[in-house]
């Protein structure tokens, strides 16, 4: 039994990035069985899977700026006046953490189905997403 | 300290399917302490818990229904032909993965807490569900 | 290798509540490595992260009561007269589970990110939050 901490770092612009970061997460994994914890730290930003395409990428995008828009007024802007408050919200929806089983050193993952940062916020930012590797034997 | 990873097949249909899959996953599980990882692999397909009751389950399609509907035009459809653009887009927002607290050979789900497949997708698949049971001593 | 299985209490009112319970889960965090599950037994409910202040705290409030309004008619309300259709649909987007890595017994989160309990019931209920740690060495 071992558990292994890693951390993939990223650079984001202003506008709201979704960024495939399957490989990076594949090259930590060796040839074990157990499960892969993704994690994101921060309040602006978000992990899930979809097939990486720019079709897929833009319609995801459409359908969170309809839940929460980035032009209506938020309150923490208000209190704030930090603009991201539509960042904070979709963060929240989406959730932070992400657990992927691992067999013989491969994620399950489907075919089409890769992992991604959802960065929301309003401004570039530098963003650590945490990779933990629990196994076994 | 052990990782037990098992498979739950499954056929659905070319309309959203909220199937409860709660007795699979139970009839997976020994008199054990750790967590269930359970993962959909796919890009069209999530999981999550709800209260598996037929109101419910209508309900719930239908706020999906609101967030990314079936009828309007997707930048995937347009390139790919699928006609699945919504189903990747709410798979991508309710999320691939869940974790299970389990103690003494039982999940501590609520008394009206399943887990349930949500299959978006235009067309009949057969899915996999990956349960990954960690237990120790 | 060591599971400890742990429940936080809390009282919670008939209006949706969303409450910090980062200080109550570090409490029970030694000086470990691993991962800590985080899971709430129920299907009104929902566990996320947050920057908790009250300004983004009603704006999450505001972008749910838009995808699941408390005000339209919900199938399960109409055959089960409990009035708290709503709150089952809220809780089946957000999601049950949240998992958080852990670093010499701290939770990578980030300086702004803390764990809410979202209780969207429309009477009070006693909520159970089951944190179960997953260390090594």
């Amino acid at each position: 039994m071992a558990i292994k901490t890693s951390t993939i770092r990223l650079k984001t612009t202003a506008s709201t990035d979704i960024i495939d970061i399957s490989s990076q997460v594949d090259s930590m994994i060796s040839d074990e069985n157990g499960l892969v914890l993704l994690f994101i730290a921060g309040s602006t930003a978000a992990l899930t899977t979809i097939e990486y395409e720019s079709g897929v990428v833009n319609d995801l995008k459409r359908a969170i700026e309809k839940v929460a828009p980035q032009d209506i007024p938020y309150e923490h802007d208000q209190r704030w006046g930090d603009g991201n408050g539509y960042a904070h919200v979709r963060a929240a929806l989406l959730g932070p953490s992400l657990t992927i089983p691992l067999v013989d050193g491969k994620m399950l993952l489907g075919t089409w189905q890769q992992i991604v940062l959802c960065d929301f916020d309003n401004r570039p930012r530098s963003r650590e997403v945490i990779v933990q590797i629990h196994t076994v034997g």
